[in-house]
């Protein structure tokens, strides 16, 4: 298991060099907020539209000739499948996801567009998604590259901390963060080890903010409530992100619908740029009063894969 | 009159300079059209939303303190009243912005939080806006800075084609740029002289191609048909500008409203970007296949403020 070699400071920085040979930074731009000016990361830029180009890229351009040959195997809502078909395509490895059926079908069909086979399970039913992928692994040979619990997957994320330190001509006082299973956040922590990272997860999903709390991996519940942040709902954080973030990571901050679309309406008329709503959690904390903002604070806009109809809705209602 | 001074290269060169000292370059993004991979330059990414800045802002810093003094009379249907009303804030000027009555009510909002005053005139019933701000001039020794007419504006346009020359590396082998009056289409032709420039218009608004048919400056007809690019609507381009197009600018493209649709849904869904009507022209044109691409082709995304109801009409639209 991958989980057996810990993410580095020194891995996140060859990590930030395979990216920058390959991908432009993305840009930060400027943003005000209740009066105070501070900087928005904008991974919506990335060709896949989101941030997971950077974790899937690292991981994939570390297989060896022989584990490329027998290809790889992903688990993703959405962004990371993309990551690792656009990865796998770039280097010639066969891929295949294992996805949510109720992911967003733009989602599942821009995965499918990059060469991916998809192969669905029922989240809300509760199939085990990473028991669809062990079964698959066991098949093929093929290796795991997991969304969030991957040395290479979190130091890849976290070389989006290592560009912001060069755009920002400094350490950033605080990066809020939209947080999924821990990737991003544990490697903007490994990234930037002078800056306060702020995990924001979905009501009812802070599986990262609670396992901070109990000093140990929590699982979601049974029955946990809806969120429209489908990119931010994994069952549980791992040991591998925990161990980076224990200690490191501030407090989580948990944010609402309603407030995650407000921040998709900001983004809208304010940065022009399109945001989807698990790639607003960050800025809707930041909105919401719910972290303390100064001048060098980041938010993470984290993507900007989103179903045309729900993003009409969101951006025509007041 | 600022007419007298004639735009030049040099001048284009030090708004470079002055624009690079306040505004970052906006990111030149890779985007592939009909499996040719060119190049979208993200001016709706600007503070105000559009690349009007540039103009506006070398355009007033030029100004002398006796002229800042005096205060600055601006004519706009939006995006060129924002760029000024942010330069004039910047600078301690009093900005007062010459506006139709049926602009987006958005930019009329965002150009009164900017701190201007807004003086509206009626752009269908037929009032000639340049009368309207030729008076306020006349009253208050103001000076005018017009949308496109003015060497300042048309060289701080053309700063653009020098971020992109860097971006590039080299000379784009062909700009094709959304133009309503031909102050951004005249700026990059003596930005870029290497390169080929492409105006694209709306059906029936193309007064520049008009123009540079005619070899003289054309007034649009008295019953123009409806458009949905409420930022590329001049009752004529000026001498100043054919000036330097004639001879120079490769030949005018239209768009209809449909084709102006289509891109910015695929600026939505490709690009994660925001795109105004008006600012989608030039990629309208690259989609429909009217214009050639290639590898070094730079597709200009002019502007994203955008009334949220018809955006989301947009969107939501096949």
């Amino acid at each position: 298991m991958n989980e057996q070699r810990m993410s580095t400071r020194d891995g996140v920085l060859r990590a930030a060099e395979r990216v920058a040979a390959i991908l432009p930074p993305t840009p930060l731009l400027p943003v005000e907020i209740d009066g105070v000016r501070l900087w928005a990361k904008a991974e919506m830029l990335q060709p896949i539209g989101a941030f997971k180009i950077r974790g899937a890229w690292h991981r994939l351009f570390a297989l060896t000739a022989e584990e490329s040959a027998r290809g790889v195997v992903g688990v993703s809502s959405g962004n990371h499948a993309q990551g690792v078909a656009w990865a796998a395509r770039r280097l010639g490895i066969a891929a295949t996801i294992v996805m949510p059926t109720d992911a967003p079908q733009t989602k599942i069909d821009a995965t499918r567009a990059l060469g991916a086979e998809v192969v669905l399970y029922d989240r809300p039913g509760g199939e085990d998604r990473d028991e669809v992928a062990a079964r698959l692994v066991a098949a093929s040979g093929a290796t795991l590259v997991h969304a969030f619990a991957d040395p290479w997957v979190i130091e890849g994320q976290g070389s989006a901390g290592i560009e912001i330190e060069t755009q920002l001509g400094r350490a950033p006082s605080r990066i809020i963060a939209c947080c999924g299973g821990g990737g991003l956040t544990a490697g903007l922590a490994l990234a930037c080890p002078d800056s306060a990272v702020v995990p924001v997860e979905p009501v009812g999903w802070d599986m990262v903010g609670q396992a901070l709390v109990a000093g140990e991996v929590v699982k979601v519940g049974a029955h946990p409530p809806a969120t429209i942040c489908d990119a931010l709902q994994p069952p549980a954080t791992r040991e591998i992100n925990l161990a980076v973030l224990r200690g490191r990571a501030e407090p989580g901050v948990t944010v609402t619908d309603d407030e995650v679309r407000a921040a998709q309406r900001f983004a809208f008329a304010r940065l022009r740029l399109v945001v989807e709503p698990g790639g607003a959690a960050a800025l809707a904390a930041a909105l919401a009063g719910k972290v303390p903002l100064d001048g060098d604070t980041v938010v993470m806009l984290t993507g900007g894969n989103v179903d045309p109809a729900a993003y009409a809705a969101t951006i025509a209602a007041k």
